[in-house]
């Protein structure tokens, strides 16, 4: 049970296009302020994230709500957006068998089947409830404010459904996972006797995968969240080190910030070779982006590196060529597993054909694997520099550690680049003419700014 | 019916960090030659995605099979990678009801599941293979080239399975869809019968999505192919004016290359404020990359555009704090429907809460519209150049019309960053090295090239 990162392919000794020994070396040397700096962010409370897998008493809240649900329905109903709806899909796309919600009841063990409604596209929400039998659906609304406009516009249309059916009954069939304390969820829940779990106050939205925001859809589903819960706290620990070349997190943080900053590389791909990996890609995809990419100060005129989330083997034929030849301005890291407990031979037919013969005899999981060895391989001879993440298997130990490895590296960038990690204030704007254009009484600020901005210009339109 | 893009963000006049007045009126001065390049190109035969929508016999070859299938298969299973996959599951996501694979028959109107393969992860085929039901599955497999490694190798798993099964019947479950005369595949199906359906020569795999690619698929699945196509012509009408602003496929790719070119503003997201449409997004992702990211002439660094996919109003909560703050090099295209079918109205519950009240008496399409619109602004507002492109609907016609319209920038916008946009070069030394791993005859040249790359260094490692 281990992840390992080789970045051989990210320093300039083997890469033309990496990381010079110098910049490496200084890094290094440099790490400790780094280290104190983020040791000391942890000292005030902010980084809760880091004391998650430790926490039993957050963990039992969603064990025993799962324990008591077990059975009881065929459907579960995530709605909730960005943080509280991308951990969940990459759990389930990680843990769960393939093609999940289109299995039988009896090939899923008697889980339920988990939809993530994590937009307001009236299509999808009417298709879906639609369809539901309510008697046997429960929808666990997630949202850490207890107010994000998408989802408690969701919410709205699913209580007006779960009312008019059940009465006060609607709350047996309904599960917030809010704030402990404060905003409207909470409220809600105190009022009227609606189950709901706690996030802590100190995680934010997209580090809250291993608050209730995950643990509970993924155990609602049978995962082994205790298992998920063990790696992240094994890659903690390894995480925790002043000596960078023993800390995972870091090396991938700084490696990738001193390939933005010395080597203008700053697009950071991540791309598991790995169907139930990939959705790991889109949710690193949130961490790294809201994350590290903001204002310094004032008037700045912004930093941070832009992640692009890739699938290999399939996105060869797709972003790859851009990989290669385009503008140099990426490292790509590989996700790669050491075994494939099911693999499948590649039988030997049209042994007379050179384009399908040499195929014949080898497994997929050996084809899967041999792609990402020579795609890296050959970004390595063109220079451009590039890391592989090697997790021995896609299970729940390892998606906890692969979590908490991006988690902590991303706070360890954050410090780097100078930035505020774990705020967004750049999504406040559009969240105000949002509220201006619906008629929110608090708007009026926004309103007025709206009214400032360019009108469409008919000449600048085809 | 209409497709009309509004860019007036992208302009300096109304975004501070817009396009120029003085580098859009030069380019539009400029473009009669881009235009007669691009017609010169035409005129060479190499541009045959544009003739797509006029080949009757083409399209006959698709809506003749799927007549033929029509009743006979409850899965279809499409082997393919890349252009190959892209289009389809665009076209399946449009154009069929939610979660299409998950509906039951009667659902789905007697019309098949579609399960696109588009990787060679051991554990999906062999999880999707135990559970189909061989008797009522069709496998479509997809190559222009009849030679792709991928494929080949998912078509052999599957062809050992038929032939276990059916023997010689195994072909009436199969149809390939590949180039009319070379390769592999199209060798096998005239040896053994099976029937295959013809990608043009002229027309490339990420140009492909109008010819059988993806037409068959989604006449098996009952899409109007037809209206598919008239989309698709009536766009390709309007994209051959030589008057840049008369021309909507010419403005979005001169529009993207002066950003990048003028602006450092090469990272071009794509963001659909609608779930049909948001798989056009990935489709989009390997057009711009592979197309436009490649070396101008030997030793040339690279250049091109990175696309990024992005998904609105989900990827509020993940990307927007990036677009709005972060390293100022991007742009932003919106996708925005005119009208929703389907709409759902919020109702005016919790109205003494302040969080919700606001919602209620609103409707989801109105919502998301809203956000396009608040997000769009807010952009605008802190200087970050946006377009919209307005839809009327997500039906078959407009989806054609936006296929068309970003296939026609694609070659614009080729012609303005003077790289090939039809070749993809870049891909071939990773494709030798997987040959040289596994033993392919004739990858000896590869095989020594491999040996000569660094080893991984154990210093490099943690």
């Amino acid at each position: 049970m281990t992840i390992r990162i080789d970045y051989t392919n990210m320093l300039a000794g083997a890469v033309a296009g990496g990381v010079s020994a110098n910049a490496w070396e200084t890094a290094q040397r440099d790490f400790a302020g780094v280290h104190g700096a983020v040791r000391a962010l942890r000292a005030t409370g902010a980084l809760g994230f880091l004391d998650l897998p430790g926490n039993a008493a957050l963990h039992a809240q969603s064990t025993a709500f799962a324990a008591g649900a077990r059975g009881k329905f065929d459907d579960v109903v995530l709605l909730g957006i960005g943080g509280s709806a991308l951990g969940p899909i990459a759990l389930r796309t990680a843990l769960c068998k393939h093609d999940w919600n289109a299995l039988s009841g009896a090939e899923r063990g008697g889980w339920p089947r988990l939809h993530v409604l994590d937009n307001v596209d009236p299509g999808t929400i009417a298709a879906l409830l639609a369809r539901l039998d309510l008697e046997r659906a429960l929808f666990l609304v997630t949202s850490k404010s207890g107010g994000t406009a998408e989802t408690m516009a969701q919410y709205l249309i699913v209580r007006g459904q779960l009312n008019a059916r059940f009465g006060a009954g609607a709350r047996d069939h309904l599960v917030f996972v809010t704030d402990p304390k404060n905003g409207a969820l909470r409220d809600i829940a105190g009022q009227e006797g609606v189950p709901a779990l706690d996030i802590p106050p100190n995680v934010g939205g997209r580090f809250s995968v291993l608050t209730p925001v995950g643990v509970l859809p993924a155990a609602l589903l049978g995962v082994d969240t205790a298992a998920l819960l063990a790696g992240a706290a094994d890659m903690a620990a390894r995480c925790d080190t002043a000596t960078l070349r023993d800390n995972p997190g870091a090396v991938f943080g700084v490696l990738q910030w001193l390939a933005d900053t010395t080597l203008g590389r700053g697009v950071h791909v991540l791309m598991p070779y790995s169907d139930p990996l990939r959705d790991i890609a889109a949710w690193f995809v949130q961490l790294w982006a809201e994350s590290l990419g903001k204002h310094r100060a004032p008037g700045d005129p912004g930093v941070g590196p832009t992640p692009l989330a890739s699938h290999g083997a399939t996105d060869q034929h797709s972003q790859v060529q851009l990989f290669m030849e385009g503008t140099p301005n990426k490292t790509i890291s590989f996700i790669q597993l050491g075994e494939h407990p099911v693999d499948v031979p590649i039988p030997a037919l049209h042994q007379d054909v050179p384009e399908l013969a040499y195929l014949g005899g080898h497994h997929l999981g050996e084809l899967i694997d041999i792609e990402r060895r020579a795609t890296a391989g050959a970004l390595a001879r063109r220079g451009r520099p590039n890391l592989t993440i090697h997790a021995d298997r896609a299970d729940a130990w390892h998606v906890g550690a692969l979590l908490m490895l991006l988690e902590v590296a991303t706070i360890y960038a954050g410090q780097l680049y100078g930035v505020d990690a774990l705020n967004q204030p750049g999504v406040e704007l559009g969240k105000q003419f949002t509220y201006a254009m619906l008629g929110r009484a608090d708007a009026g600020a926004a309103r007025k700014e709206w009214d400032t901005l360019p009108k469409p210009d008919p000449r600048a339109s085809v």
